[in-house]
């Protein structure tokens, strides 16, 4: 049986890339918002309404288990997606929190996010759980998202994006930061360009290595059936800018209101 | 009997504190689609859907005309809401285009909009009507829309974004650049700064002289009722961006998808 993927947008086709990677002959199905995009600045009842819709189009199509490949979601309706499906919900929050409390060496951690992720808390509340002790400086980045969805990841506008909103981390000390949007980790170079002697740890990558340890493989044909509710136009073009050139799927459009 | 306003978000605020200005006694009833915003990263087929739930709310609110103060869905859906509603509907693009082309003395102009508007071309056409030997250069600006949101406006980060994008239309020689999303007028400074030889024109406030031009002012109150699609609690803050602090107004939350 597949295993699903759903994100607001395009940034979950780096988990779903880490997820193939690890999982190589499980088939995989992939939904991205594209037509509501982005969550990360809407309220949590608009998110949770949007997730359970996303969640039920996976359920539709028979997955086994469900990765929430968008921090906004993790942090704001992933309990309540636990709850309320019969498969087993992996968020990026868990995950990226026990890599950063593993990586930090003195124990000072920050978390980048969209709005709504940072205002939540839920990092830093999963962080403490683990290591009462850990500080943590959590900050929101929402123009971080369209710098990536708007080609600008490789220009200066990117870099001063970037800077800015990591200054209080670096002042912080933090040695660790969380990049808690599957978006964030296309500005991994502008990041350690801003801070070298930080680790970032790449949120939806982490929850794929989470999924793929408790699943064993399928023995499926490894195919991907990506399913986005705007036109999928330019779906292949944007794709290749998380997943890279080589990598293979068919793609449609989804009516996801009805869900 | 009130006149309406709609938009992909809140940039259509401008148009109304226009619209106010011209019509006082007027009561006006705003819509800001924030849980769905923005439009102009979308296809036609959804931006066409969303347009018709947006005037269908005004409808239901009495409105005596429309004035769609999005660049995108005037470029995108004007027609079929003309086309389909009881009510005259204006949109941005008529009005900032005789505008600019009054304004222009070299006969050559710039557009500034979003991805949706700009690939649309319209106008571009619409110019060339008015005088088929004015030289148009056209210029899609998504990161404007997030800048101005996420409150990058006053930051270097606005200035850079502002210059790429007017380069080319600088380039070409324009006297004369046609604001046609409503989010970008907050970004006037900006723009005069990196080209203060260019006029810039509003094209919010172009269509709200449009229509005070063609109605005379009401006999009511002068009321202000806005509505959002997503929670009402930033609307304050934000709406000071767009409106300046000495605006009286309710705000409501609507469920846009029901309409």
């Amino acid at each position: 049986m597949p295993v699903g993927v759903f994100d607001s947008g395009l940034g979950g086709l780096c988990a779903l890339k880490e997820l193939h990677k690890l999982l190589p002959d499980t088939e995989l199905v992939y939904f991205g918002d594209t037509g509501r995009t982005p969550y990360g600045t809407r309220s949590p009842q608009t998110i949770m309404k949007y997730a359970s819709q996303d969640a039920a189009f996976l359920m539709s199509r028979g997955v086994s288990a469900i990765l929430v490949a968008c921090g906004t979601v993790s942090t704001v309706a992933l309990n309540a997606l636990k709850i309320s499906l019969p498969v087993p919900v992996y968020g990026v929050v868990s995950a990226a929190s026990r890599e950063a409390a593993c990586f930090t060496k003195n124990g000072k951690i920050g978390v980048m996010g969209t709005g709504a992720t940072i205002g939540s808390g839920v990092f830093e509340h999963e962080l403490k759980l683990i290591n009462g002790e850990l500080e943590v400086t959590s900050v929101a980045c929402p123009l971080l998202v369209p710098v990536v969805e708007y080609g600008f990841a490789e220009d200066e506008i990117a870099y001063l994006s970037v800077k800015k909103y990591l200054d209080p981390i670096i002042d912080a000390g933090a040695d660790t930061v969380i990049l808690g949007c599957t978006h964030f980790p296309i500005l991994k170079n502008m990041m350690i360009k801003a801070a070298p002697h930080i680790t970032f740890i790449d949120s939806g990558a982490a929850a794929a290595r989470e999924i793929a340890s408790a699943f064993s493989d399928g023995e499926g044909n490894g195919a991907i059936h990506c399913y986005v509710s705007d036109t999928p136009a330019n779906f292949n073009k944007t794709a290749k800018v998380f997943l890279g050139e080589d990598f293979d799927f068919d793609v449609e459009r989804v009516d996801i209101e009805k869900y």
